[in-house]
């Protein structure tokens, strides 16, 4: 099936966009121009940038200065369609609890040592502020606060990648049936974690810190598989998927 | 700055879509009652209906039994998303062709290890059926059979979220400038590289199969300092990024 010519249009932009050739606060050819260019309607035009501009590569100004402008690339915004479309995928059957667990270890350990090798002082202050209290009876605040405490740790790789890419995937960990689900002792658990961790990044010792998050994910890992037990629920498989995505 | 309502109806709406409670397929409440419910007029209504179709969280269909429903999660359109914002982040100062190999490496050596753990045959054909000739003289097109050949190890790993966020990370890697400045000799670098890698998935080796997905990264990483040297490229700079996302 051929793509409808908005679709068509706004992909040919958005490639425009992404290999460089229209850069970021450059202004897109004028609407009658698009029209002749692409050889569709003035309608058409518009469908394609209030695409472009839902997905927030472009910015529309209305009045005598206005147009079409080229966005400049948003982090947050793409941490956030990450995480919706992660969410999405663990509440369905084709990922399961195991693999986001497997892929938080994959970013999570590196990040860890990456962490000890760079931090700053101001890394330090903020993983300090990022320790809480495991005594509170709020699970979902609690799971707000450890994300906090981990994306500090990303914080501190200085590589932006890894808090984009670590956010989005521990939230996918953190549905409502898994928090609903944490067994007695959890939080307890984890903020000793976390200090450990917190130790070998201030120690600046890359191994350790390294061993710290892989032994965290696997309390984690562990954690989830008693509460399976006790819950008897299979929805939440701890087998991989082998669907393929 | 308060956002429109629109954007408070779709953000609402996103989060009952996220959480489960309106699950894949499910109709949306009519426009009217969404309308009585969130006191917003039709056209508002119908603009976050559009946002959320715009981001593929939603299908809305007319006619007699037309109506709103819930997508099914579409890993490809996940992919495409990441990609796009990655693409454009590694296109702007604030992240560096080294952050994008850390995050490539943190993925693809425990992805290394995962498949030669987990491949079945089906995977080792695929696997086989990736290997391209590296005298070819068109970049672009060896970069994409390099690409089919990572996609290809993921696949093994039997969790379908690795395939997700790796491939839009090796894309981020390979942008125009990238491409336009290989050293003489690289594709029959990557090519020996991608053997060694077969070899020791084929022999369910994880240890040598993340030795050699380490080794290949390392490679990948020296042909870009050679290649930044011959060109005097300082935008491209091989120092991280300290500035945050």
């Amino acid at each position: 099936m051929r793509p409808p010519a908005y679709q068509m249009l706004a992909d040919e932009l958005r490639t425009e966009i992404t290999s460089g050739r229209l850069r970021p606060g450059e202004r897109l050819p004028p609407e009658p121009e698009l029209c002749i260019r692409s050889g569709v309607s003035r309608s058409t035009v518009r469908e394609a940038l209030r695409l472009l501009a839902s997905q927030h590569l472009i910015i529309t100004t209305r009045g005598v200065t206005g147009g079409s402008f080229v966005a400049h690339p948003d982090a947050a915004q793409i941490c956030e369609g990450l995480t919706t479309g992660l969410t999405l995928l663990t509440n369905s059957a084709t990922v399961g609890f195991t693999d986001v667990l497997e892929l938080r270890t994959a970013l999570e350990v590196p990040a860890a040592a990456m962490a000890a090798h760079r931090r700053t002082d101001t890394d330090v202050a903020f993983l300090r502020a990022a320790m809480f209290d495991p005594a509170g009876d709020d699970d979902a605040r609690m799971c707000g606060a450890a994300a906090a405490f981990h994306a500090a740790v990303c914080k501190a790789t200085r590589n932006p990648l890894f808090e984009l890419v670590t956010r989005p995937v521990y939230d996918a960990s953190c549905g409502d049936d898994v928090i609903r689900d944490l067994p007695e002792g959890y939080w307890a658990e984890v903020d000793r974690d976390h200090r450990e961790l917190l130790a070998r990044i201030l120690a600046r010792d890359p191994d350790g810190a390294a061993t710290a998050a892989r032994i965290h994910l696997e309390h984690v890992a562990e954690a989830n598989r008693r509460s399976l037990e006790l819950n008897g629920d299979h929805q939440r498989t701890p087998a991989t998927s082998v669907q393929s995505a």
